[in-house]
């Protein structure tokens, strides 16, 4: 087997979050399902930008998040998608390199603007998005670099990547890639509506390219049609290898063949805002997965990852991760297995 | 007297701030003094982003958060201040206009791009910054609406402003017309560099056209190269009508011919970063005063804005400023005197 210079080779949605506090009134207004994320165009996004309350930005993007936290972890990590040469495309550049993650992905020179997500995040902690994709239907499977994917361990993709339309070829030479170089290949399903919107896709993807299974409850259920989340996990069971789906405070559940580990959630003193809670516990999983931890460690690697970040308003982490991770677990899972 | 139709309309350097978590290393590494704002060029400024860790974007500018507090006490605010017709430009419309402020100077639609403040938090929630005034060098006193400031009861401007060449000249001629309607001006000396820069310039100012003065110790000691804090308040007195002194924990000493009035500091849990304290003093302060509240009252709303915002990250409030002057002082403050 080649060195293994990464852990994880994410490809996704390059994306800066306007982050702004909002309520359920605001939803309504806007005719968005609360914790969804529903994807708006140019001009959409214009009006809807001049009705919200005054905001912060900050990078996100679901798989940019990810790396971002294997690499707060310990881990080495690259990352491919598509910003524009525009300044908030300098910023997502910036934050990504800067947190230390690979990141080489040509800016796009012309055409439309760096992507962003507004996040709107409620009383309740919860967060409902509204994205233009921007500059994201610009990435080809050129963008794909096959030395970064077949030097990482695991590639990991958002669901999310089927919607601008060439990306989804990008995931699917990146897949194979990995797959010739004896890497494993990781789908994140994002979102129930893109799970509705793209289920065909990922049942293929799911059956014939992915190892790594991550979902919550809904997306799960909502990919089988299933009547309720145990039959969505017997549905899953021999489809992939592993299969990871998490339940909000109930912690995750990993089926790996006949095995189904159930790990409870990390304590959160103040659920603040759960962007990014997904996006953290892959990052965990991961982490612990790639250093050869077991599937409950990688587990519980994941709960802790994702409760840092609902801990405050963000998607990425706001302490190193892996002194987190050293205080809570002790220092077995930064020993990989030998 | 015209109708007042602005409680407090304010000139400034219109800035996005890059807040980064920092420690006394980098500090020392970039040569800059802690606490202190230092003037960095556009290739500085492109290397120093380089070397610094993942940010988040927040609107900024001494004098926009300042109008953005007292739009948040319930008062009406207007701002002057000139960015780009790029990403950042159009973020820092938006965060103004939708706290409630009126904006309405044009942007640039060529030149440097708008300006960026590198906000270094270090753990002792001191803030050290690094300003890149980029579109903020074409403000001119074209740009002073006379409509708006003649009817505005205060006119307000950050001592940074006499950084750029021209802006001072806008200043100047927002006095005149001020003060031509009948109507007061105010200063903040901004920085003890800004002051070393500008000493004379603000001497004159303090002397010849301004009717509040906001300062704090160090900032009030370099204006009159005093040997003490007590000296620079025996220099102070006379000056001008009004001069507001903040000294941090200790909380603030108001001047006003005769009077000294010492008002305490608003109890804080944890002061997490002090980024913007001095702005929303001034917010507080001039919301009370343009309510015709006395002077003590006035401090104390100063008091209270400063302690919101230093409870959290970025330079703006987090909270509903009328709510919480209501919550501390009662129903008070927020009756105009008969």
């Amino acid at each position: 087997m080649v060195d293994t210079r990464y852990h994880v080779a994410a490809i996704g949605n390059a994306i800066v979050d306007v982050l702004v506090h909002a309520d359920d009134g605001m939803l309504e207004r806007l005719g968005v399902a609360k914790g969804m994320m529903t994807l708006i165009g140019a001009e959409d996004a214009e009006r809807i930008y001049a009705g919200l309350p005054p905001g912060i930005e900050c990078s996100g993007g679901s798989a940019a998040n990810t790396v971002v936290g294997v690499a707060s972890l310990g881990g080495r990590a690259a990352y491919v998608g598509k910003v524009k040469d525009d300044q908030l495309g300098a910023v997502f550049g910036h934050d990504l390199r800067s947190a230390g993650v690979a990141f080489a992905t040509r800016a796009a020179a012309d055409g439309p603007s760096t992507a962003r997500c507004f996040v709107l995040v409620t009383p309740d902690a919860q967060r409902t998005m509204l994205t233009y994709l921007g500059a994201c239907i610009e990435l080809t499977p050129d963008d794909v670099e096959e030395a970064v994917i077949a030097a990482a361990a695991v590639t990991y993709m958002e669901g999310y990547l089927y919607d601008p339309p060439l990306a989804k070829r990008a995931f699917l030479k990146a897949a194979e890639i990995a797959h010739k170089a004896g890497r494993m290949v990781s789908l994140s399903l994002s979102d129930p509506f893109c799970v509705d919107r793209h289920r065909d896709a990922f049942l293929d993807l799911v059956a014939n390219h992915v190892d790594i299974l991550f979902a919550n409850e809904a997306e799960l259920t909502a990919l089988f049609r299933a009547a309720d989340f145990d039959e969505a996990l017997r549905a899953v069971r021999g489809h992939c290898r592993v299969a990871a789906i998490t339940r909000g405070a109930q912690g995750s559940v990993v089926v790996a063949g006949d095995d189904v580990i159930v790990v409870g959630a990390d304590p959160v003193p103040a659920v603040v805002d759960t962007t990014g809670a997904g996006d953290l516990y892959a990052a965990g999983f991961l982490y612990g997965f790639t250093h050869g931890r077991d599937l409950a460690t990688s587990a519980m690697l994941g709960g802790i990852a994702a409760g840092e970040v609902i801990g405050h308003f963000g998607a990425r982490p706001d302490r190193n991760l892996a002194e987190l991770a050293l205080a809570r677990l002790g220092p077995s899972p930064f020993a990989p297995v030998a």
